[in-house]
């Protein structure tokens, strides 16, 4: 992984995928501490930023090998980034999902363009055996959501327009949070800032239970989670940083950050209030951590990158309740 | 009013005001059976596209008129909008709020930098006779919400973008449904597109029962509403038509359009969803007339200019209750 890649995919994005804006407010200001500045990947094609690694995955492929098709195991945002991603290079795609997966979810895939096929996670059935043997008959291509050198380049476009558009508006130095799963967006970021914005430096955000990046940065080795469901942050829930990833994030990221489930909830309904835009929870943690953790951010300002919006009407209902 | 002034605004604006994108989402696109674009300004300054006109006439002043400050009536997105760009300026700022305007209003005013000065509207008491006795005590200039060109011309930025943005994503004919309260923002819209996207024509859009400008489009004369409350459309009930927007809207808009304050809900429901944007009901009549009412509307592409988004969580629910 380097920074050539990044730029490679930042060609290959442009005209497809958003650039999306840097927005402010002086409210959320004002609760920080400091100046904030928020990337909103909400605004993304299917509403996260997934879309910049399944378009960076895709697009890079020779012709014959993107004519048979493109696989991936979720039942999230990487789903919907691959497939739209995908039928939008006139690619086949299949995306694997549990049989108890939400039918909103399916049918958002599905009407993206992809192929669901089911695997039986309650009965136990594997599902890398269905991708297996799925990739074997058709000869699809694997596009893994963090472990995969393109998919960290896509992300990382992210990063190259947080340096342009932080020295814009006069931020050259600061930390930037992100919301943190699997690395494939952090690591990207941190390489993009590296070379781009040096005094700009990438930190992870996870959530309380689920901080297995930040100890991980803490030990120096790969350090995994107990409990691998349980969050309303359910998009930043992995098993471990990756093994592309994580030496990525050794090297150049600033100690990770953990908030509470509560907190994260707090974030969205002041995203709503005061950005106009919608989050997820688990799109929200680095907007917590600038909002209530000042004191372990350094610096005159900090830049919260806000990944997905792909929430259900009654987790943002909650959210609003509670902190309205 | 002309096209230069403008672009002279454009100038003003620049760094300072935001350029919203232009978003899409393909099940929009479905539901609307044609490609639509979205322009958030949900997303601009205080929440709608109120800044711009406010920053465009605070900016236009002389020094010594700005030093003494502006006035304003609103207790909405105008008077957030010119706060803001007056505070910015190091300029003052009185908003003249009826006594019993919601809380949060008050308090967003005040916390954008305006003193608020409240007029005795259930007794009767009129905030022209207050604004006229301070506007000659302390030598304050008004700011019109829409009858004032440099305000207009703010607004009118908003076209200047949508022309420059289409035609970057291909599309150089259609209609561009636009919010519509007194028309300032529409007739700016319509004159931007006039000089830079001739193939681009505005429609104004307000909701059942407060369809001035439609009505005044058909008869060619100011008409006005029976009614001056009583909808949760509030950002965009006026009595008329401004003096100086109708003559433009009667010279360069299509035909208005007209939508029911359900329909209106629902393009809310549906921009959380499928854009992560948050809007109130009065900032989403154009999308909803986009959505609901294709048969009103001509061409391949429609773009709706989606005015804003302060809205109170209640009645986001409302939205996201009714039509999820």
């Amino acid at each position: 992984m380097n920074i050539d890649m990044i730029r490679a995919a930042a060609d290959r994005l442009k005209g497809h995928a958003r650039r999306t804006p840097l927005l402010s407010s002086p409210f959320l200001d004002e609760i920080a501490g400091r100046r904030m500045l928020i990337k909103p990947e909400c605004l993304q094609h299917t509403g996260s930023f997934k879309f910049r690694g399944g378009w960076s995955a895709v697009s890079a492929m020779d012709d014959a090998t993107r004519k048979r098709g493109v696989i991936a195991y979720s039942s999230g945002n990487h789903a919907q980034g691959v497939a739209l991603a995908a039928t939008k290079h006139g690619a086949p795609s299949v995306i694997i999902m549990p049989n108890d997966a939400p039918q909103l979810k399916i049918d958002n895939t599905r009407a993206l363009g992809a192929e669901v096929v089911f695997y039986d996670r309650p009965g136990g059935e594997s599902r890398e055996a269905i991708g297996d043997a799925l990739q074997a008959d058709r000869g699809l291509t694997m596009i893994k959501p963090y472990d995969n050198p393109y998919v960290i380049a896509g992300q990382g476009t992210t990063g190259l327009e947080i340096a342009e558009q932080a020295r814009e508006m006069d931020v050259e130095t600061g930390d930037v949070l992100i919301c943190c799963g699997g690395g494939g967006l952090t690591s990207g970021i941190a390489l993009a800032l590296e070379a781009d914005a040096p005094g700009l430096r990438a930190r992870p955000v996870e959530p309380e239970g689920f901080d297995d990046v930040a100890r991980s940065l803490i030990s120096g080795d790969i350090e995994t989670n107990n409990a691998q469901t349980g969050s309303l942050c359910d998009a930043i829930i992995t098993p471990a940083p990756g093994e592309l990833t994580f030496p990525i994030m050794s090297r150049l990221c600033g100690p990770g950050l953990v908030v509470s489930e509560d907190e994260a909830l707090h974030a969205v309904a002041l995203a709503f209030k005061r950005l106009k835009i919608v989050l997820e929870p688990g799109g929200a943690v680095s907007l917590a951590a600038a909002l209530f953790h000042p004191d372990k951010i350094e610096g005159d300002a900090v830049i919260a990158v806000c990944t997905g919006g792909n929430v259900d009407s009654d987790v943002f209902a909650l959210a609003l309740d509670k902190h309205s």
